[in-house]
């Protein structure tokens, strides 16, 4: 295994694209914009998975499965959308090929489809064309349901996890009696991505509303985590819609209030995609390679023995072995690398790359010491540790590394929100990608546009229960009453 | 909730239909031959995968993610695959949309592909692509992995689980260093799905190998199990292929031996589907709904209080809140229905329809008489139970109904396989729809193409370990050596 990583401070996009590749997470497929997520990186994807579907299911949400493809005329249907999803899209306009007798596949003309379907880039549509029929009554409400899926996106600049053409998502899409069990419904899922990201990535995230210019196409209120990373760039990393009735009208969508009255339902969806996949990397990583918090870690405990000969490497097997079944007796992932194809300095150097959190060596000295060595990922400090009570040392030391993983990130992000009070500082901040930088706007699109335009840096959010402080925008000097969250972002 | 299912020995096609739309398993989407998984039908479909998913990992495997699209000329590659596949496919052909000016959405001409992009129908052409570039010698084989995706097959006639043009499933794709180890590895995924199909779905199944008329396309060897449903047609639940050198030389995988030498790589794939929730039903139902075996049931007891006020209600609540804690602690889900929108009557039917396999049911007077009304779904019996340890009285029971279902499928299975010693007693026998039929054939594709244009009979399979005996052709008086199983077929 080759390393020499280049160092994020050099070549930042490069770094990460190298770590993705090498630490075996994905790759560019053949197919253009679409990757394969390798076996490493779908099973943290997998642990991903596994946490928010308890988290969805624990606050009364049930999976279900809707189809791949979207008849094109449903874009059409609601305003909004159109203009947010019905471009960049996969249009599927046949249905056979054929062997044209010289043994080439061919596209079979007479096999036409009378509409074209397109490949769902989000699934509201067809989603509320199917509630139509399964809604009729107030006791049909709530409808919570999520469903994991792929979705496509035609992308022309595309990079590994962050931005690519298909996708793997979790989009929930909820149908409620009142606007305001709608809002809640929105604002308790946003929680729950936040403190999915918080508690399980370690990944610090500020709740906030968008602005109109980055809501979602359909969308009367866009909720939104914004995470930074190391790069001071941000990466929205969940967003939670609450779509009025929108959707509701769109596909006539109406319930039987307990009052007697028809009413049409109100609307929220949500999602988190395999781009957290790209949040995680890039949030915690070095150039030694990735570095994973230990409750999304594949393998937390990487065991690497140090023999010369058989002899010694029996005596080592045999504690190892025990030390496993206390290990999965405690729920404690763990690898035994016992492969005498490779070096012990060749496997430190690969865990480490795939951020294993713990890496354990053992030799003869240590089985006569009654000691492992003990190597920590997060701070990569070694140390020497009695094989007496390691099970339950290394299960703290997992809180532990968990904690100084989100705490260091905790403290990068905080350290890198600065005020801004005028646009030439502001500017400057950018260039010196101090992260997200506070500021007075003036409330308006063109405002924020212009912003845009200039400075390719975005209103990543208004934060909840944001200060409120009389000031001017710093572009048009016009008055504001409360500092956005502005930065460049992925 | 209206009941009345059409009787199964009346219309049994009917039956079934109304069974997977009144039980809300699913139904069909406003897109031709796409299905919705509806929740209840979805979290059965959950419990599957989560039971299989552990069983690939406890023989090695890992999940990875593949795309979504295959490019048309991959196609062309393997012969044999080319016949069996590159035909009724979804073809992407253009990959954006644009607004007309008139409010409509209209396909954009100018983004065209240059290359059409298929939408899998199974995965071997993209994935013996990738691994091109992750085998290189005989350290990284095997390379044992799965994925869970989504696939599509344009069908013109669909039938809801068992036939659909998008479907879930999971395809197991691995590479071996030699022919006996693709084989042993072939008969060990058939093993599991065995294994899953008779202890979990509780429906036994014959295994065997695939006619090469009946083989998939691409494989040397077909590995099938082939399980009977109650109108007497056979259903294959699961197939394992021996693809030997086939996509390895299409896709040209070499990798170099322990002695040097460059070779070929070996090749399996595996597979079941959204097709087992058809069997599933199929197997077990009856007139009353589904039946479901404890082992997939998403609620294993539900609990319906009979009451006449809210002190009755509130002394009921107690004591059932009480036994959930103790069911939920010894891994039973169970579900309290005490909504006073319906009556008990109307709740009884529900459950019924749905499947669940423990009623319980608790009045006033089982309060002070220290009992419960218990009733099975799969015998209909009912009976007055203490409430003194009901709760392993339970866990006994699932396990005693999850036997009898299984036992009840496997005696109606031994009882529906005939021998048939003349070609018109095998007609006969079809038309009675006595299930599978042991006949001795020629071997030949020829008769095989014959008796199944003929009768529409096909070999299901020619079972492992099959009994040798001379006999001769029941169509071409030719020469035998053994019976195999033919069956129409789902």
């Amino acid at each position: 295994m080759s390393k020499g990583l280049t160092s994020k401070n050099d070549d930042y996009s490069q770094w990460y694209n190298e770590i993705v590749i090498k630490a075996d997470l994905a790759e560019h497929s053949s197919v253009k914009g679409c990757m394969v997520i390798k076996p490493y990186g779908y099973s943290i994807w997998e642990k991903m998975q596994a946490v928010l579907d308890q988290k969805f299911k624990d606050t009364g949400h049930s999976n279900a499965y809707f189809p791949l493809f979207i008849p094109k005329s449903y874009f059409s249907k609601e305003a909004a959308h159109v203009e947010g999803f019905a471009t960049e899209c996969a249009v599927v306009t046949h249905y056979r090929l054929k062997n044209d007798g010289n043994g080439n596949i061919v596209v079979d003309e007479t096999a036409k489809l009378e509409e074209e379907l397109i490949v769902r880039p989000t699934s509201e549509t067809i989603i509320w064309n199917t509630y139509k029929g399964w809604i009729e009554s107030y006791r049909d409400l709530p409808l919570l349901i999520n469903q994991w899926a792929n979705v496509v996106r035609w992308e022309m600049r595309t990079r590994l996890f962050l931005r690519t053409t298909e996708f793997l998502w979790q989009e929930g899409h909820t149908a409620h009696a009142t606007s305001q069990e709608a809002i809640e419904e929105t604002e308790r899922m946003l929680d729950v991505y936040a403190d999915f990201s918080e508690n399980w990535m370690a990944v610090p995230v500020v709740k906030g509303k968008k602005t109109a210019n980055e809501r979602f196409a359909g969308a009367l209120e866009t909720y939104c985590i914004e995470a930074l990373m190391q790069d001071g760039k941000a990466l929205q990393a969940g967003t939670s819609h609450f779509l009025g009735q929108n959707f509701a009208k769109a596909f006539d969508v109406k319930f039987t209030s307990k009052e007697g009255k028809l009413e049409h339902v109100w609307a929220t969806s949500w999602g988190v995609s395999t781009r957290l996949m790209g949040a995680l990397i890039m949030a915690h990583s070095d150039d030694a390679g990735l570095v994973l918090p230990p409750k999304l870690a594949p393998i937390q405990v990487v065991i690497v023995p140090i023999y010369k000969g058989d002899e010694d490497l029996q005596k080592i097997s045999l504690f190892v072995d025990e030390l496993i079944v206390k290990l999965k007796g405690i729920g404690i992932s763990v690898k035994y690398d016992d492969r005498d194809s490779q070096r012990p300095g060749f496997k430190f150097a690969e865990y480490e790359l795939k951020g294993v959190p713990i890496r354990l060596a053992i030799g003869g000295r240590d089985m006569e010491n009654g000691t492992v060595e003990l190597a920590r990922r997060d701070t990569k400090e070694k140390s020497t540790v009695p094989q007496e009570g390691l099970d339950l040392y290394i299960a703290n030391l997992l809180d532990e590394i968990q904690a100084n993983i989100f705490n260091k990130a905790l403290q990068f992000r905080n350290e890198h929100i600065t005020e801004a009070n005028s646009y030439e500082e502001f500017k400057s901040l950018l260039d010196d990608k101090t992260g997200f930088i506070a500021a007075h706007w003036d409330g308006t699109p063109e405002t924020e546009k212009r912003i845009k335009d200039e400075t390719k840096a975005t209103i990543r959010c208004i934060p909840l229960n944001n200060k409120q402080e009389d000031g001017v925008c710093m572009v048009t000097g016009k008055p504001s009453t409360q500092r956005v969250l502005f930065a460049r972002a992925y």
